[in-house]
Protein backbone atom coordinates (compact mmCIF):
# COMPACT_ATOMS: atom_id res chain seq x y z
CA UNK A 1 0.00 0.00 0.00
CA UNK A 2 1.44 3.25 -0.88
CA UNK A 3 0.24 6.62 1.21
CA UNK A 4 0.75 9.66 -0.71
CA UNK A 5 1.44 12.31 1.99
CA UNK A 6 1.87 15.49 -0.03
CA UNK A 7 1.09 17.53 2.84
CA UNK A 8 -1.91 19.27 1.24
CA UNK A 9 -3.89 22.17 3.24
CA UNK A 10 -7.08 21.01 4.18
CA UNK A 11 -9.61 22.42 1.72
CA UNK A 12 -7.09 23.12 -1.09
CA UNK A 13 -9.08 23.12 -4.68
CA UNK A 14 -6.95 19.82 -5.11
CA UNK A 15 -8.11 18.06 -1.85
CA UNK A 16 -11.08 16.81 -3.43
CA UNK A 17 -9.54 15.05 -6.54
CA UNK A 18 -6.89 13.69 -4.34
CA UNK A 19 -9.47 11.91 -2.44
CA UNK A 20 -11.52 10.54 -5.49
CA UNK A 21 -7.81 9.46 -7.08
CA UNK A 22 -7.17 7.32 -3.42
CA UNK A 23 -10.75 5.99 -3.52
CA UNK A 24 -10.53 4.79 -7.20
CA UNK A 25 -7.62 2.63 -6.44
CA UNK A 26 -8.24 1.68 -3.28
CA UNK A 27 -11.97 0.50 -4.19
CA UNK A 28 -10.20 -1.51 -7.78
CA UNK A 29 -7.79 -2.90 -5.40
CA UNK A 30 -9.76 -3.92 -2.40
CA UNK A 31 -13.39 -3.64 -3.04
CA UNK A 32 -16.40 -1.73 -1.37
CA UNK A 33 -16.07 -3.70 1.68
CA UNK A 34 -12.61 -3.68 1.64
CA UNK A 35 -11.53 -0.34 2.07
CA UNK A 36 -12.28 2.05 4.58
CA UNK A 37 -12.70 5.73 4.71
CA UNK A 38 -9.14 5.90 6.92
CA UNK A 39 -6.85 4.03 4.90
CA UNK A 40 -8.76 5.97 1.72
CA UNK A 41 -7.57 9.69 3.81
CA UNK A 42 -3.95 8.31 4.57
CA UNK A 43 -3.51 8.00 1.06
CA UNK A 44 -4.56 10.72 0.22
CA UNK A 45 -3.06 12.67 2.74
CA UNK A 46 -6.16 13.91 4.43
CA UNK A 47 -7.75 13.74 7.99
CA UNK A 48 -10.79 11.32 7.67
CA UNK A 49 -13.11 14.11 8.88
CA UNK A 50 -12.39 16.00 5.59
CA UNK A 51 -13.46 12.56 3.37
CA UNK A 52 -16.69 12.99 4.90
CA UNK A 53 -16.86 16.62 4.56
CA UNK A 54 -16.41 16.27 0.77
CA UNK A 55 -18.57 13.14 0.05
CA UNK A 56 -21.05 11.89 3.46
CA UNK A 57 -20.54 8.47 3.60
CA UNK A 58 -18.32 5.62 2.25
CA UNK A 59 -21.09 4.71 -0.18
CA UNK A 60 -21.50 8.01 -1.61
CA UNK A 61 -17.83 8.43 -1.99
CA UNK A 62 -18.21 5.21 -4.08
CA UNK A 63 -20.67 6.27 -6.18
CA UNK A 64 -18.41 9.67 -6.88
CA UNK A 65 -15.36 6.98 -7.86
CA UNK A 66 -16.83 5.36 -10.26
CA UNK A 67 -17.65 8.66 -11.73
CA UNK A 68 -20.80 7.73 -13.67
CA UNK A 69 -21.93 11.36 -16.10
CA UNK A 70 -25.03 11.70 -14.05
CA UNK A 71 -26.68 10.93 -10.91
CA UNK A 72 -28.36 7.58 -11.48
CA UNK A 73 -30.12 7.88 -8.75
CA UNK A 74 -32.13 10.70 -8.97
CA UNK A 75 -32.56 9.56 -12.51
CA UNK A 76 -34.23 6.63 -11.37
CA UNK A 77 -36.49 8.10 -8.30
CA UNK A 78 -39.44 8.32 -10.21
CA UNK A 79 -39.11 4.59 -11.45
CA UNK A 80 -38.89 3.46 -7.72
CA UNK A 81 -41.26 5.21 -6.32
CA UNK A 82 -44.40 3.72 -7.93
CA UNK A 83 -43.10 0.14 -6.66
CA UNK A 84 -42.66 -2.85 -8.14
CA UNK A 85 -45.41 -3.30 -10.33
CA UNK A 86 -45.11 -2.42 -13.91
CA UNK A 87 -41.41 -1.27 -12.65
CA UNK A 88 -39.64 -2.90 -15.95
CA UNK A 89 -41.67 -0.75 -18.24
CA UNK A 90 -40.78 2.49 -16.63
CA UNK A 91 -37.10 1.46 -15.80
CA UNK A 92 -36.50 0.45 -19.45
CA UNK A 93 -37.36 3.79 -20.96
CA UNK A 94 -35.11 5.66 -18.67
CA UNK A 95 -32.49 3.35 -19.04
CA UNK A 96 -32.16 3.45 -22.71
CA UNK A 97 -32.68 7.34 -22.86
CA UNK A 98 -29.69 7.18 -20.78
CA UNK A 99 -27.60 4.98 -23.36
CA UNK A 100 -28.80 6.23 -26.06
CA UNK A 101 -27.93 10.03 -25.04
CA UNK A 102 -24.83 11.10 -27.37
CA UNK A 103 -23.30 12.91 -24.63
CA UNK A 104 -23.48 10.22 -22.04
CA UNK A 105 -22.55 7.43 -24.54
CA UNK A 106 -18.93 7.71 -24.58
CA UNK A 107 -18.29 7.76 -20.59
CA UNK A 108 -21.01 4.75 -20.39
CA UNK A 109 -18.94 2.75 -22.95
CA UNK A 110 -16.02 3.54 -21.14
CA UNK A 111 -17.62 1.91 -18.20
CA UNK A 112 -18.95 -1.08 -19.89
CA UNK A 113 -16.22 -1.52 -21.56
CA UNK A 114 -13.57 -1.98 -18.31
CA UNK A 115 -16.12 -4.48 -17.06
CA UNK A 116 -13.45 -7.20 -18.39
CA UNK A 117 -10.64 -5.72 -16.57
CA UNK A 118 -10.00 -8.05 -13.45
CA UNK A 119 -10.13 -5.12 -11.21
CA UNK A 120 -13.56 -5.08 -12.36
CA UNK A 121 -14.65 -8.30 -10.54
CA UNK A 122 -13.92 -5.89 -6.79
CA UNK A 123 -15.92 -2.78 -7.91
CA UNK A 124 -18.78 -4.51 -9.59
CA UNK A 125 -19.22 -7.39 -6.82
CA UNK A 126 -19.00 -5.00 -3.92
CA UNK A 127 -19.67 -1.94 -4.75
CA UNK A 128 -21.61 -1.41 -8.09
CA UNK A 129 -24.22 -4.54 -6.77
CA UNK A 130 -24.08 -3.21 -3.27
CA UNK A 131 -24.71 0.79 -3.53
CA UNK A 132 -26.45 0.92 -6.73
CA UNK A 133 -28.51 -2.35 -7.75
CA UNK A 134 -29.10 -3.35 -4.72
CA UNK A 135 -31.04 0.22 -3.05
CA UNK A 136 -33.05 -0.34 -5.97
CA UNK A 137 -34.24 -3.45 -5.31
CA UNK A 138 -34.94 -2.49 -1.73
CA UNK A 139 -36.46 0.87 -2.81
CA UNK A 140 -39.01 -1.24 -5.47
CA UNK A 141 -40.00 -3.51 -2.22
CA UNK A 142 -39.15 -6.74 -4.31
CA UNK A 143 -39.16 -10.00 -2.36
CA UNK A 144 -36.02 -11.18 -2.09
CA UNK A 145 -34.34 -8.01 -3.96
CA UNK A 146 -30.39 -10.05 -3.57
CA UNK A 147 -31.57 -12.92 -5.65
CA UNK A 148 -33.54 -10.60 -7.84
CA UNK A 149 -31.78 -7.79 -9.00
CA UNK A 150 -28.70 -9.73 -10.12
CA UNK A 151 -31.02 -11.64 -12.72
CA UNK A 152 -32.40 -7.70 -13.95
CA UNK A 153 -28.43 -6.70 -14.39
CA UNK A 154 -27.77 -10.12 -16.48
CA UNK A 155 -30.08 -9.08 -19.07
CA UNK A 156 -29.42 -5.31 -18.99
CA UNK A 157 -25.89 -6.14 -18.98
CA UNK A 158 -26.24 -8.14 -22.34
CA UNK A 159 -28.75 -5.73 -24.08
CA UNK A 160 -25.93 -2.89 -23.40
CA UNK A 161 -23.56 -5.48 -24.76
CA UNK A 162 -25.28 -6.28 -27.91
CA UNK A 163 -26.84 -2.99 -28.55
CA UNK A 164 -23.83 -0.32 -27.67
CA UNK A 165 -20.33 -2.42 -27.98
CA UNK A 166 -20.93 -4.79 -30.15
CA UNK A 167 -23.98 -2.98 -32.49
CA UNK A 168 -25.54 -6.50 -33.44
CA UNK A 169 -28.82 -6.23 -35.49
CA UNK A 170 -31.22 -5.79 -34.87
CA UNK A 171 -31.17 -4.66 -31.51
CA UNK A 172 -28.38 -2.20 -32.52
CA UNK A 173 -30.97 -0.03 -34.21
CA UNK A 174 -34.20 -1.31 -32.52
CA UNK A 175 -36.33 1.63 -31.84
CA UNK A 176 -36.60 2.49 -27.83
CA UNK A 177 -40.58 1.33 -27.68
CA UNK A 178 -39.69 -1.81 -29.25
CA UNK A 179 -36.70 -2.62 -27.14
CA UNK A 180 -39.34 -2.12 -24.04
CA UNK A 181 -42.03 -4.56 -25.40
CA UNK A 182 -39.16 -7.34 -25.76
CA UNK A 183 -37.45 -7.07 -22.84
CA UNK A 184 -39.69 -6.17 -20.10
CA UNK A 185 -41.28 -8.62 -19.75
CA UNK A 186 -37.82 -10.51 -18.95
CA UNK A 187 -37.30 -8.08 -16.20
CA UNK A 188 -40.71 -7.79 -14.96
CA UNK A 189 -40.64 -12.18 -14.66
CA UNK A 190 -36.92 -11.06 -12.59
CA UNK A 191 -38.50 -8.29 -10.60
CA UNK A 192 -42.13 -9.30 -9.59
CA UNK A 193 -42.76 -12.95 -11.23
CA UNK A 194 -42.22 -16.43 -10.04
CA UNK A 195 -38.72 -17.95 -9.62
CA UNK A 196 -37.76 -21.52 -8.99
CA UNK A 197 -37.50 -22.63 -5.74
CA UNK A 198 -33.42 -22.23 -5.00
CA UNK A 199 -30.50 -21.05 -2.94
CA UNK A 200 -31.58 -18.74 -0.46
CA UNK A 201 -29.98 -15.24 -1.41
CA UNK A 202 -26.62 -14.80 0.89
CA UNK B 1 -2.20 -4.31 -45.18
CA UNK B 2 1.15 -7.16 -44.61
CA UNK B 3 1.75 -9.86 -46.78
CA UNK B 4 3.75 -12.56 -44.80
CA UNK B 5 5.17 -15.14 -47.10
CA UNK B 6 8.30 -16.47 -46.34
CA UNK B 7 8.09 -19.83 -49.20
CA UNK B 8 6.69 -22.17 -46.74
CA UNK B 9 6.49 -25.41 -48.97
CA UNK B 10 2.74 -27.17 -49.58
CA UNK B 11 1.97 -29.03 -46.70
CA UNK B 12 4.73 -28.40 -44.32
CA UNK B 13 3.79 -28.88 -40.87
CA UNK B 14 3.26 -24.88 -40.07
CA UNK B 15 1.21 -24.22 -43.34
CA UNK B 16 -1.87 -24.52 -41.67
CA UNK B 17 -0.95 -22.37 -38.44
CA UNK B 18 0.31 -20.08 -40.78
CA UNK B 19 -2.84 -19.79 -42.54
CA UNK B 20 -5.02 -19.53 -39.20
CA UNK B 21 -2.59 -16.64 -38.02
CA UNK B 22 -3.17 -15.14 -41.12
CA UNK B 23 -7.18 -15.51 -40.67
CA UNK B 24 -7.58 -14.25 -37.15
CA UNK B 25 -5.35 -11.56 -38.14
CA UNK B 26 -7.59 -10.99 -40.92
CA UNK B 27 -10.80 -11.35 -39.38
CA UNK B 28 -10.47 -9.64 -36.31
CA UNK B 29 -9.45 -6.11 -39.00
CA UNK B 30 -12.04 -6.95 -41.34
CA UNK B 31 -14.88 -8.88 -40.55
CA UNK B 32 -16.23 -12.03 -41.71
CA UNK B 33 -17.53 -10.59 -45.06
CA UNK B 34 -14.45 -8.05 -45.73
CA UNK B 35 -12.33 -11.10 -45.99
CA UNK B 36 -11.56 -13.13 -48.63
CA UNK B 37 -9.66 -16.34 -48.85
CA UNK B 38 -7.48 -15.35 -51.47
CA UNK B 39 -6.54 -12.77 -49.29
CA UNK B 40 -6.00 -14.80 -46.39
CA UNK B 41 -3.56 -17.07 -48.67
CA UNK B 42 -1.62 -14.34 -49.90
CA UNK B 43 -1.13 -13.14 -46.54
CA UNK B 44 -0.06 -17.15 -45.32
CA UNK B 45 2.01 -17.26 -48.08
CA UNK B 46 0.13 -20.16 -49.92
CA UNK B 47 -2.17 -21.28 -52.48
CA UNK B 48 -5.77 -20.25 -52.00
CA UNK B 49 -6.34 -23.85 -52.69
CA UNK B 50 -4.69 -25.14 -49.99
CA UNK B 51 -6.48 -22.87 -47.98
CA UNK B 52 -9.76 -25.24 -48.76
CA UNK B 53 -7.96 -28.24 -48.38
CA UNK B 54 -7.07 -27.46 -44.59
CA UNK B 55 -9.57 -25.90 -43.63
CA UNK B 56 -12.75 -26.15 -46.34
CA UNK B 57 -15.24 -23.35 -46.67
CA UNK B 58 -14.20 -19.54 -45.69
CA UNK B 59 -17.09 -20.66 -42.50
CA UNK B 60 -15.11 -23.37 -41.43
CA UNK B 61 -11.74 -21.31 -41.45
CA UNK B 62 -13.77 -18.57 -39.45
CA UNK B 63 -14.85 -21.26 -36.79
CA UNK B 64 -11.01 -22.64 -36.61
CA UNK B 65 -9.97 -18.95 -36.47
CA UNK B 66 -12.27 -18.48 -33.31
CA UNK B 67 -9.93 -20.99 -31.45
CA UNK B 68 -13.04 -22.36 -29.50
CA UNK B 69 -11.97 -25.33 -27.27
CA UNK B 70 -14.66 -27.75 -28.67
CA UNK B 71 -16.61 -28.19 -31.60
CA UNK B 72 -19.74 -25.97 -30.19
CA UNK B 73 -21.60 -27.65 -33.35
CA UNK B 74 -21.05 -31.00 -32.48
CA UNK B 75 -21.92 -30.35 -28.82
CA UNK B 76 -25.35 -28.34 -30.09
CA UNK B 77 -26.55 -30.98 -32.40
CA UNK B 78 -28.55 -32.93 -29.92
CA UNK B 79 -29.90 -29.59 -28.85
CA UNK B 80 -30.72 -28.63 -32.40
CA UNK B 81 -31.98 -32.08 -33.31
CA UNK B 82 -35.41 -31.78 -31.50
CA UNK B 83 -36.19 -28.48 -32.65
CA UNK B 84 -37.48 -25.37 -31.17
CA UNK B 85 -40.31 -26.62 -28.39
CA UNK B 86 -38.34 -26.84 -25.18
CA UNK B 87 -35.29 -26.19 -26.55
CA UNK B 88 -34.47 -23.61 -24.05
CA UNK B 89 -34.41 -25.90 -21.41
CA UNK B 90 -32.02 -28.84 -22.95
CA UNK B 91 -29.73 -25.76 -24.46
CA UNK B 92 -29.29 -24.25 -21.20
CA UNK B 93 -27.93 -27.28 -19.53
CA UNK B 94 -25.60 -27.66 -22.60
CA UNK B 95 -23.71 -24.88 -22.17
CA UNK B 96 -23.54 -24.53 -18.44
CA UNK B 97 -21.79 -27.89 -18.34
CA UNK B 98 -19.55 -26.23 -21.04
CA UNK B 99 -18.73 -23.21 -19.44
CA UNK B 100 -18.64 -25.29 -15.71
CA UNK B 101 -15.99 -27.51 -16.99
CA UNK B 102 -12.63 -26.20 -15.61
CA UNK B 103 -11.06 -27.74 -18.55
CA UNK B 104 -12.73 -25.19 -21.15
CA UNK B 105 -13.41 -22.12 -19.16
CA UNK B 106 -9.76 -20.61 -19.48
CA UNK B 107 -10.42 -20.16 -23.11
CA UNK B 108 -13.53 -19.24 -22.90
CA UNK B 109 -13.21 -16.40 -20.52
CA UNK B 110 -10.11 -15.40 -22.93
CA UNK B 111 -12.54 -15.38 -25.43
CA UNK B 112 -15.23 -13.15 -23.47
CA UNK B 113 -12.78 -11.08 -22.24
CA UNK B 114 -11.75 -10.35 -25.37
CA UNK B 115 -15.65 -9.22 -26.07
CA UNK B 116 -14.57 -5.56 -25.57
CA UNK B 117 -11.87 -5.23 -27.86
CA UNK B 118 -12.65 -2.62 -30.44
CA UNK B 119 -11.84 -5.64 -33.28
CA UNK B 120 -14.75 -8.01 -31.77
CA UNK B 121 -16.69 -5.57 -32.89
CA UNK B 122 -16.29 -7.33 -36.37
CA UNK B 123 -15.46 -10.70 -35.29
CA UNK B 124 -19.35 -10.70 -33.76
CA UNK B 125 -21.01 -8.87 -35.27
CA UNK B 126 -20.07 -9.62 -38.71
CA UNK B 127 -19.03 -13.62 -37.73
CA UNK B 128 -19.97 -15.32 -34.83
CA UNK B 129 -23.36 -14.15 -35.46
CA UNK B 130 -23.01 -15.26 -38.91
CA UNK B 131 -21.24 -18.72 -38.64
CA UNK B 132 -22.49 -19.81 -35.24
CA UNK B 133 -25.47 -18.19 -34.08
CA UNK B 134 -27.38 -17.73 -36.58
CA UNK B 135 -27.24 -21.54 -38.36
CA UNK B 136 -28.21 -22.91 -34.45
CA UNK B 137 -31.38 -20.62 -35.10
CA UNK B 138 -32.31 -22.03 -38.60
CA UNK B 139 -31.55 -25.24 -37.73
CA UNK B 140 -33.93 -25.07 -34.53
CA UNK B 141 -36.79 -23.82 -37.38
CA UNK B 142 -37.49 -20.87 -35.89
CA UNK B 143 -39.48 -18.28 -37.32
CA UNK B 144 -37.48 -14.47 -37.47
CA UNK B 145 -34.69 -16.44 -36.23
CA UNK B 146 -32.34 -13.17 -37.26
CA UNK B 147 -34.74 -11.64 -34.96
CA UNK B 148 -35.00 -13.73 -32.37
CA UNK B 149 -31.10 -15.17 -31.77
CA UNK B 150 -29.40 -12.25 -30.77
CA UNK B 151 -31.57 -11.93 -28.05
CA UNK B 152 -31.06 -14.95 -26.35
CA UNK B 153 -27.45 -14.16 -27.29
CA UNK B 154 -28.10 -10.80 -24.83
CA UNK B 155 -29.43 -13.00 -22.27
CA UNK B 156 -26.55 -16.23 -22.76
CA UNK B 157 -23.47 -12.97 -22.37
CA UNK B 158 -25.26 -11.43 -19.60
CA UNK B 159 -25.44 -14.75 -17.68
CA UNK B 160 -21.84 -15.40 -18.88
CA UNK B 161 -20.82 -11.54 -17.66
CA UNK B 162 -22.61 -11.80 -14.30
CA UNK B 163 -21.62 -15.69 -13.37
CA UNK B 164 -18.25 -16.31 -14.60
CA UNK B 165 -16.31 -12.90 -15.54
CA UNK B 166 -17.66 -10.98 -12.37
CA UNK B 167 -18.84 -13.60 -10.16
CA UNK B 168 -21.85 -11.95 -8.92
CA UNK B 169 -23.75 -13.72 -5.93
CA UNK B 170 -26.02 -15.49 -6.06
CA UNK B 171 -25.87 -16.36 -9.80
CA UNK B 172 -22.21 -17.82 -9.87
CA UNK B 173 -22.73 -20.16 -7.17
CA UNK B 174 -26.09 -21.18 -8.36
CA UNK B 175 -26.44 -25.19 -9.07
CA UNK B 176 -26.82 -25.53 -12.81
CA UNK B 177 -30.41 -27.11 -12.49
CA UNK B 178 -31.75 -23.81 -10.70
CA UNK B 179 -29.85 -21.70 -13.19
CA UNK B 180 -32.38 -23.49 -16.19
CA UNK B 181 -34.99 -22.97 -14.30
CA UNK B 182 -34.68 -19.33 -13.83
CA UNK B 183 -33.37 -18.57 -17.90
CA UNK B 184 -35.16 -21.11 -19.52
CA UNK B 185 -38.53 -19.61 -19.18
CA UNK B 186 -36.53 -16.34 -20.79
CA UNK B 187 -34.72 -18.20 -23.49
CA UNK B 188 -37.88 -20.03 -24.82
CA UNK B 189 -39.95 -16.69 -24.99
CA UNK B 190 -37.01 -15.42 -27.15
CA UNK B 191 -37.18 -18.39 -29.32
CA UNK B 192 -40.74 -19.04 -30.05
CA UNK B 193 -42.56 -16.24 -27.99
CA UNK B 194 -44.45 -13.69 -28.82
CA UNK B 195 -42.78 -10.77 -29.59
CA UNK B 196 -44.03 -7.19 -30.35
CA UNK B 197 -44.60 -6.10 -34.17
CA UNK B 198 -41.54 -4.11 -35.12
CA UNK B 199 -38.99 -3.92 -37.27
CA UNK B 200 -38.51 -6.82 -40.06
CA UNK B 201 -35.01 -8.48 -39.36
CA UNK B 202 -32.65 -6.81 -41.48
Amino acid sequence: MTSVSRGRRPGSPDTRSAILDAARTMFARSGLSGTSVRAIAAAAGVDPALVHHYFGSKDELFVAALQLPFDFREVLAPVVAHGADGAAERLLPVFLSIWDDPQLQPALLALARSLTDPSSKELMRDGFLTVVIGPIGAALGLEEPERRMPLVASQMMGLIFMRYLLEVEPIASMPADELVATFAPTLQRYLTGPLPPGTPAA
